[in-house]
């Protein structure tokens, strides 16, 4: 396939991190993860083989580097309007989850964590931990909008399963849900059960 | 690794299909995606392939039809107590799609499916469409206690995100979500915003 516009370009002139990233980035879009190996990243970005694995132990650590690098745009301040926040949140995620090389790395990445001696939660894999981040967003609440008896981790955690279907599966789901009705349906879960409607 | 105890053993004097979907799940949980191919099932059914071949057009819907066969556990008649409906409907989704062949076969069925021509929701290629049985859930329930501005899909999607995140990446998350608490979450998506605490 031609390379999408959002496929990010090898940018010149930068550290030697930074080009096995972007063509692994190139190579998951054009080739797919089975063909993304450390020895066609290092054909592909011109950093030598044995440079690759002196930082990466494997080809798995360095797709999920360079598909899922991007913590910052789930690092946002929280403004303390809980229904803004939120849906800057799940946008965020969204974002990070659906870039081509991310969607093109998902499964594959799920294929292998099912036979690794080292699992670690979907998040994690995906180097998207935004659990913090996700509390910081509930504990600017202004009081009263956020039931204390609701776990933060069980309403990320089906927020999280929300944005991977969304994401993850979004070859295969049928239709793309609006995200300002996932924000609605996480401040239902959230809002107190004798509080004022949202 | 040793056959697990939950694994379907073969039934003797069965029909062809039941033969090859028996061995089937068997092969996948013993020996995985990867390895399940129509050849390694004929082998360890006894079915000829031709016979497989003209039962399923590929691997693929051979190893859908025997992970996700189970759509009955799912078609329960509600009773109209919407909380222990939703409990019983969330533990058979789980039940299904927790069973060890249906472990070992999904990610190789989203990974297959993300370069598949024939894309279909994930709970089509995973044979378990539950949304009419949750809509009648839904119907099932006393006024009042469903609000009829959410739109069922929506909270269907959700649960679906939660599922197949508890269950299909189960061996990377990181902890094991008391069923009651999903139930929770899900009732605090359906109540009407002015209508009485749970």
């Amino acid at each position: 396939m031609a390379e999408p516009r959002r496929a990010p370009g090898r940018p010149r002139d930068t550290s030697i991190n930074e080009r096995a990233l972007a063509a692994t980035r190139e190579l998951l879009v054009q080739r797919g993860f089975d063909a993304t190996t450390i020895q066609a990243v290092a054909e592909h970005s011109g950093v030598h083989a044995s440079a690759i694995y002196r930082r990466w132990p494997s080809r798995i650590e360095l797709i999920e580097e360079a598909t899922f690098p991007g913590l910052s745009p789930l690092s946002v301040r929280p403004t303390g309007d809980l229904r803004r926040d939120l849906r800057r949140f799940i946008r965020a995620y969204l974002a990070a989850f659906g870039a081509p090389a991310a969607r093109a790395a998902a499964a594959g990445l799920f294929a292998h964590s099912q036979t690794s001696n080292r699992p670690r939660p979907p998040e994690m894999l995906l180097r998207v931990s935004a659990r913090p981040q996700f509390q910081d967003i509930l504990r600017a609440a202004p009081t009263g909008t956020v039931d204390p008896t609701v776990d933060p981790d069980d309403v990320f955690d089906m927020l999280l399963g929300a944005v991977l279907t969304r994401t993850l599966l979004s070859t295969v789901t049928a239709r793309n849900r609006p995200v300002e009705r996932t924000v609605e349906m996480i401040l239902r879960i959230l809002r107190p059960l004798d509080g004022p409607p949202i």
